[in-house]
């Protein structure tokens, strides 16, 4: 049996109960940390469960599964990932392997910034499509026009747009917020976002979380840190708007 | 200070440890289970907690929310809530009201149908606007004309729709799957729906969920209980077929 057990936002205490339940109950236990930033301790998780938990590689899951599969055959294997675990492709993909495989399967879910997004008074059902602004260096510094498509076409119906940030955590290549804001007003050809104030939320789920509502040029002022996202809003609603005026980047106190 | 605790999906274990930690150091704690079908015990979470958890009704929220903001202005007030708490949009009118008031305000993540309707095959990032198919007696029998519109804008972009089902749990009174479907087959008057198939996902987070991909003629023959979400699936990635291939109604072994 393979579990997918989701470690939701930020540190070791977003796994569900029925998830650290789920570690506890495995032979074997993994993590991946690679498809999210994640700032938990694995020693933590290691005490809380009983179990030793081994890190497993991108290579690992993506190149050469067949282990973890064959483990999974007769045992009850673990995988513990980032977020809410199929929010990553790759998961989605180990899921139908194991399945063709006839091995059982079973994700416990979790928070994920799919949904804490909506902490920016944005309604949750009002978002369009997502995109992922890529590390630069990975697309050759070809701007990623397919990411404007999405924003121009979640705008078309009125929507919001949620921009995830590109990651390479196993070679500390992350994109930040002011590279990733950069790339959005490059790829700007048709100036949609020259007069248009933009979200930017991170550290979601933790003490530290910070999230400001202005223009490009004044987010660019601002330092965030990683993880985070961007949000284009689509049309507001004025009850939307009346929570992003309390992020606005001209008020300095602490809301 | 008020903080907002996600139950996340099913029961009373979908909760995250820095939830559980939240409603042990909380003076009072609540728990609202309207917005949500909820198969959880608040007696267990009581006991988990240490805390006594008393259930607020609609009006405690929606008409009355004074008493708990004079409440939270002086103690550590916990609200615990179905889902995914910001998911419903009368949290973040709480949240609002909060901030408004001066009361400092926190949000714990959880699981939710909005990321758990990934375990259908279908990528999160392609899913498009939500809608609601609303109880036919809310809206006088007329048919939701917007639920149709909003997969229709979907579809002209490819995208995914989420289909929520109204609920009316404080009067025992929520949409079936059935009834959900014969409405959407009324609305679909340009046919986009006729030959399309269509997912339907019961009970996700539960060891008892239910997924199935099929038209809706044979959809209609399947029992499949509550909570429950529809999608109607947008342009399909090879990908995602493949894994829908296995929940195809005709399948009748358990995957």
């Amino acid at each position: 049996m393979l579990t997918l057990v989701g470690l939701g936002l930020w540190d070791e205490k977003g796994i569900s109960l029925t998830g650290l339940d789920e570690v506890k109950k495995a032979d074997t236990a993994y993590a991946e940390l690679y498809t999210g930033i994640w700032k938990g301790s694995i020693e933590n998780l290691e005490k809380m469960s009983g179990k030793a938990v081994k890190i497993l590689k991108r290579s690992d899951l993506e190149d050469h599964s067949g282990s973890l599969m064959e483990e999974a055959q007769s045992k009850n294997v673990c995988l513990l990932v980032p977020g809410d675990p199929l929010a990553a492709t790759t998961h989605a993909d180990l899921i139908l392997q194991a399945r063709k495989a006839g091995i059982e399967t079973r994700v416990i879910h979790s928070s994920s910034v799919f949904t804490a997004v909506a902490e920016s008074g944005l309604q949750l059902y009002k978002f369009g499509k997502t995109a992922t602004i890529p590390l630069m260096e990975k697309t050759g510094n070809v701007l990623p026009q397919s990411v404007y498509d999405t924003i121009k076409g979640n705008l078309s119906l009125g929507l919001h747009t949620l921009l995830l940030l590109d990651i390479d955590v196993e070679n500390g290549k992350n994109l930040g917020v002011k590279d990733a804001l950069r790339v959005l007003d490059k790829l700007d050809a048709d100036g949609i976002l020259t007069d248009k104030k933009i979200i930017i939320m991170s550290k979601l789920g933790s003490a530290e979380q910070k999230i400001k509502y202005g223009s490009m040029e004044d987010l660019l002022k601002i330092d965030f840190g990683l993880p985070a996202v961007l949000v284009i809003p689509g049309k507001l609603h004025f009850a939307e708007e009346e929570v992003l005026e309390t992020f606005k980047t001209q008020i300095k106190e602490k809301l």
